[in-house]
């Protein structure tokens, strides 16, 4: 991921607990959003772990504020948003932050 | 934890390649960093997860940037700061940002 040495810019932090049900069904919608998250306007990159009880941590980065209320907002996103409250997701906590410093190693350059 | 539903605060996001050695030493010593940042003046809250190829993210909480930088200064924190560049990872990325929204699921209240 290219730009991520030069803040500004923002971070979406995800954490959450899935549930144990519709594994197959979650799976395909986690791999469609990222797709899809790839292609709006002002996407840097997104980072993904889950361990084997389930806890996951998702960071996606972003241009600006705007480019993370438009992806909020995306029609088949927001469908998906409701299934992971109704289905997938136990609990999460959703973050938005301002990156203000960044440092890489071995250093970029 | 608490804290988290009421920003701003900030976080640390590390993002980190293991290289596949000492997997002893490297837990005991991220299970004892976590124990001395627990300690530190300013924490608010941790979580990690690292996938089976050696891929993690750790987020950790903090009430200010004070705060982050003495734990970053923290004695037995740069000395193992030092191993984990020689030793542990291939490579990492630590980012500091200021949190300026966040939603949980469920809603804490």
């Amino acid at each position: 991921m290219t730009q991520l040495d030069t803040p500004p810019y923002y971070v979406v932090i995800f954490t959450s607990q899935r549930t144990d049900v519709d594994q197959a069904g979650y799976s395909a919608a986690a791999e469609q959003m990222e797709e899809l998250a790839s292609r709006q306007p002002g996407f840097l990159g997104i980072e993904s772990v889950r361990d084997v009880d389930g806890f996951g941590i998702t960071v996606s980065y972003w241009a600006d504020l705007a480019a993370i209320e438009a992806w909020k907002s995306q029609a088949d996103h927001v469908g998906v948003q409701r299934v992971g409250r109704k289905r997938w997701y136990e609990s999460y906590r959703l973050q938005v932050a301002r990156v203000e410093r960044a440092v890489e190693f071995p250093p970029s350059r």
